[in-house]
């Protein structure tokens, strides 16, 4: 049998001016995880720089210019047909001006110890909690 | 000024039959870290699908066809000009019959718990280190 396809998803945790995070959440309209919270970004596109689609993906997301610093941390989904390797990074944003495209319909900026309150999408729970608890750097 | 720019690299931690891991030693005309231990794996190229291209390239470096299975975690490399954001996958290989590129020099099929004993490019040490650490899975 043929083992299910990993495809690559890379998100970013922005943080603006004064250290809050930027936490999504996903449109009523979704097809997975509608009304959970995330980060913006996603699959990279083929044939584009590595850095210059993750800020494209956020500013097509959120409206915000950003600065990528550091390598947060890797997650993964199982879905029946696929699964999803994730990796997080971090970057920082000086306007905090967002405009949303219609993949989400709310936004919210959070000190980080706020984020574990969020119901996040599965795949993301354990990076949100881990963000949320003392002592964690997230730039 | 402009941020470095950041690039992705996905190395992939393999196993044996009987789980025992694959680390190879960098060749004395690498251009970084000659002479230091790594996993297989590397860029991945545009146009190319996320899995067929880590598959491919741990092919290249090692003669092993592989089937990736998980994620185990991200890494960072802060170099002069520029940046590497690393992710780290686990992969079965059924046959661990190794056979070289000139990129390494040597190989070697190791317990998890040995990893820790290699001298690994310094951005892949924290996780040889948490690999060989007791309870970690390593697939």
């Amino acid at each position: 049998m043929a083992p299910k396809p990993f495809s690559l998803s890379v998100k970013v945790v922005v943080r603006d001016a004064s250290g809050r995070v930027l936490a999504l959440r996903r449109s009523a309209t979704s097809r997975a995880n509608s009304g959970k919270w995330e980060f913006p970004g996603g699959k990279v596109d083929a044939g584009e720089a590595f850095d210059a689609a993750l800020v494209r993906e956020v500013r097509e997301e959120t409206g915000l210019e950003v600065e990528l610093d550091h390598v947060l941390g890797a997650a993964e989904s199982d879905l029946p047909a696929r699964r999803v390797a994730y990796l997080l990074l971090g970057a920082s944003s000086a306007s905090g001006q967002v405009r949303l495209s219609d993949e989400h319909d709310e936004f919210r900026w959070l000190a980080a110890s706020e984020l574990g309150a969020l119901d996040f999408c599965p795949q993301f729970r354990e990076l949100a909690r881990s963000l949320s608890g003392s002592g964690v750097r997230v730039g």
